[in-house]
């Protein structure tokens, strides 16, 4: 499924909230399981992300329909998508209920990335991996941009 | 104080989620109030957003040393940023415990977006309020890149 709702919410142990509204197929599949993984589509499959917030697995077989592979996660009971350039294999620590929305904090437990978004630094190179993101008001996608600065020292004359 | 882990976790009421650690002085001032704002800089502040992560409100005066201007929420016992262009005005719905993070959640009472920043179709234009991300593997802020496609849209034409 296509989740618009998530993001880390703990550096340690790593973890990964998600906000699942009741009747999505997802939620009690990852209440059977207590895992679910997070896969990162880059720009290449916009449309293919765009597709799986469009239509259930409980009747559609989403895999088929794209082209795209399932596979077996290594470390928890859940499927991952093998073309997708970042995925989380996360077993699921708590549950919150906020509203119409439930919030799946999964621990991370094995992060994925492929080989070819690595950059000569070592770590994944956000112009390679081409995350995208998601404006709700205007439900368009977006790709990232420029660099603007690092952390931790672009603001670092305002320091007295 | 500048947040990593943010996100929103529900549509109805809408809520948003905020991760910090017991240190930041921050979590007292949360705690107190039950409020808390959510301030979204413009890529004209990333030295300001990056310096407020790199001291503390418990001795610094932020505002004074940034030249930034702080504004007595409409809606909820918490200050904004005049500046930047879109605050959301919270108070705080619930809070979890997730390993080195407090997960702070915040029914969004109020949203403020600056004139300056809504395009012709009166919603918030991406190009306009410059928003930016951050890349916790390298360290460094990205900004927004180019329209990728419509969301329920550029899937269409995978479904049978």
């Amino acid at each position: 499924m296509t989740a618009a709702w998530a993001g880390i919410c703990s550096s340690s142990p790593p973890c990964v909230g998600v906000s699942l509204q009741k009747p999505r197929y997802s939620y009690g599949n990852i209440l059977a399981r207590k895992a679910f993984t997070v896969n990162i589509p880059s720009a290449d499959y916009v449309a293919e992300a765009d597709y799986f917030g469009m239509v259930s697995g409980k009747d559609t077989d989403k895999f088929a329909a794209t082209g795209l592979t399932p596979v077996k996660g290594t470390v928890v009971d859940a499927p991952y998508v093998q073309q997708f350039p970042v995925v989380l294999e996360c077993r699921l620590l708590k549950t919150l209920e906020i509203g119409v929305h439930t919030q799946f904090v999964g621990e991370i437990m094995d992060v994925k990335v492929d080989d070819a978004v690595i950059g000569p630094d070592g770590k994944p190179d956000m112009a390679r991996v081409r995350p995208f993101v998601y404006d709700s008001a205007r439900q368009e996608y977006y790709g990232i941009g420029q660099v603007l600065g690092k952390a931790f020292s672009v603001g670092r004359d305002l320091k007295r």
